[in-house]
């Protein structure tokens, strides 16, 4: 591909016209929306106006005047990005926080079934949560093999399929439906991860009867450094499922003031405590961008940035561990390389950013709202000089950590 | 007392110059900063260089710049508000999520001991979360008793002792060096929640030899909205405790992305996920106030605070169910009415913001750094006022919430 061609491929993008609705570093090519999305500009008056009007103003009044409501209003912006209904999402906490909930729960709802299944490999967070959330039920253990294994672990002592979809370092996608059915053919439910899944990939949680999930809201929606999570339970387990972190936030009357726990209905039971409003204001604006972006889009342009990494990469010798089918895939690339570590500080250094990922991955995120065409293939261009060069081997360009 | 006396009160005043500090609403007289603290000014700029500079421009790269130490840096900001050391304090999550890992954590410390014991009426989060944590520990329950009963409640099978330290209705005080000792001879463990404490009273952990305390940062600390709560652990425990919340924040090595979670030493095992740094940078930046504030010097002034609207809320009518030594209370003055919603919802008509507890009581929190003697002189007026109108009993005002 040559520049022009990729311009041409801009001048036909109907995403095109989002790329001005994010405030892009200059001398900076962004491959690392998949860890944390770029700025949106409609950020920057949310927050005034909740620091300056909502906060500094109206102070305590607030409560009542929109920020009681914040985690269900966010989950039904979050809804549709997952094929969920509305009432079906609810935002606050962490992932980490939200997935032991979802566990501890999961194992709870049938007492006879004990053990939780997922994948070695699987995104840290999702197994070391699990780890702790099955020491909090009597009995329950943790099952993780690898991906090849993960049918026949399936038994009639699985309580739950814990997945993540989209995985964080290949970007190998499971079948949703497939994987779902799956865990529901042996008495389990499924519990999908969507951190790396979400604004990068079509999902469709009602056609594959998923019954719950979480994820991650500052990668592909750019909700901001750590912002908070959603949690999807399926309306029809919604009455069945309890929280185990039972906050009052979560509690049926919360400023009645009972002593007892009695938990709220439908997604307001599984708050704890308080979230954060600053972080929940951020999202919120984060999530404006989405009301009328088509997913189908995300998802061709995603691929056609794919490709023209894909054979930057594999032209200058590198080996690409991402499948080259879209639909099995995410919307990142990533390439093995036994110095990545250093490949990746020299990309960095030379304005392209992108992560590493022990022990020896190069990984490049893909995020078609406000990545050209032209910017990827200037990627690519950067790629093959600095492998090119070679002086990126050069033990100096190891100073420094990147983090998720 | 006339409106000279409190202005001159005013002129003496050694924390009148944190006054400037804040951006207080106009026209209004906040009573209720013990529910949501007002706005200091240095949060704006703190949050825009937060928002432009670090998320907008940096991305990525602002984790290794400040980002993820955050947790123990705000942590060392808190310790000497409660007279901890700096490396036994860490920020991130909500109070009741402290609660939940701290409750369940103490009881595993000792599997002999199967009881937590704490107060009816106490902050309801308190007890909905202890609820859900002895749910996650074999064996183990809830002893909820009055406060007349505790002493007489803890015996060989307590584990902890969990207390709210200032009481979120009456203001009610604990001596803390006192019944961390009980807890201490019975052989359990304390664990405080100082979210009505911190920043209003004199606190000291270390000489009381507390073992755990969580606290909330959006009250006298004035974080902002749901600011991320705090968690003290005292070093001779933090080997022996883990977090039954194993998040990869809380990993030794969270990017080494290993399968097996491994606890991090010291506080930063308590992490769970990744926190919100919008919230981080708002209490970041409202700590900052408190460097040079001695805390002696808060104290004087909330009793001197409290003696003007004792003397103006007693000479109307109402009964105060504050303790008036104020070494046995906390930092705002409560009032028994029967009709102390309606009153609640006149009071703010007129401009004096304080709030309505459940189901016969006026709250007005008094916070000394930005509260003048003649703010609350004018609310004692305001107050007088009002009762002797009596409209305030019409049932038009009871249109509305006011929530915490």
């Amino acid at each position: 591909m040559t520049r022009d061609q990729a311009r041409a491929l801009d001048a036909a993008d109907p995403l095109a016209r989002y790329r001005d609705a994010f405030a892009l570093p200059e001398g900076v090519i962004y491959l690392d929306g998949n860890s944390l999305g770029v700025l949106p500009r409609a950020v920057t008056p949310a927050l005034a106006d909740t620091v300056q009007r909502q906060w500094g103003e109206r102070l305590i009044r607030s409560w009542n005047e929109g920020w009681i409501d914040a985690p269900q209003r966010l989950g039904g912006l979050i809804a549709p990005l997952i094929g969920a209904q509305p009432h079906e999402v609810i935002v606050g906490d962490t992932t980490s926080t939200h997935l032991f909930k979802a566990i501890v729960a999961a194992l709870r709802h049938d007492p006879k079934r004990r053990t939780v299944v997922s994948e070695a490999g699987n995104f840290p967070t999702d197994l070391h949560i699990a780890e702790g959330a099955v020491g909090c039920v009597a009995g329950a253990r943790l099952k993780v093999v690898a991906r090849d294994q993960l049918a026949d672990a399936l038994d009639d002592d699985t309580a739950l399929l814990l997945l993540t979809h989209v995985h964080y370092k290949t970007a190998d996608r499971f079948d949703l439906g497939d994987w779902t059915a799956r865990a529901h053919a042996a008495g389990a439910l499924m519990l999908w991860d969507f951190s790396h899944s979400v604004g990068a990939v079509p999902l469709d949680v009602t056609a594959a009867h998923v019954d719950l999930a979480v994820g991650c809201t500052y990668k592909y929606l750019n909700g901001g450094p750590g912002a908070p999570a959603f949690l999807y339970v399926a309306e029809r387990l919604q009455a069945a499922l309890a929280n185990p972190v039972s906050g009052w936030m979560g509690h049926a009357e919360p400023f009645a003031f009972q002593d007892a726990y009695r938990p709220a209905e439908g997604m307001r039971r599984w708050l704890v405590g308080t979230p954060s409003i600053l972080a929940m204001a951020s999202l919120e604006a984060a999530l404006g961008l989405w009301a009328d972006i088509d997913q189908q889009a995300v998802a061709a342009k995603s691929a056609a940035l794919f490709d023209i990494l894909h054979a930057a990469g594999t032209a200058a010798g590198l080996e690409c561990v991402s499948l080259t089918d879209p639909a099995k895939r995410g919307s990142h690339i990533s390439f093995r390389a036994p110095h990545a570590y250093e490949l990746t500080q020299a990309l960095i250094a030379r304005g392209v950013i992108g992560d590493f990922r022990a022990p020896d991955v190069l990984r490049l995120g893909l995020t078609p709202l406000y990545l050209s065409h032209e910017d990827v293939w200037q990627a690519g261009e950067t790629l093959a000089q600095v492998i090119a060069d070679e002086s990126w081997r050069d033990p100096a360009y190891a100073t420094r950590n990147v983090v998720t």
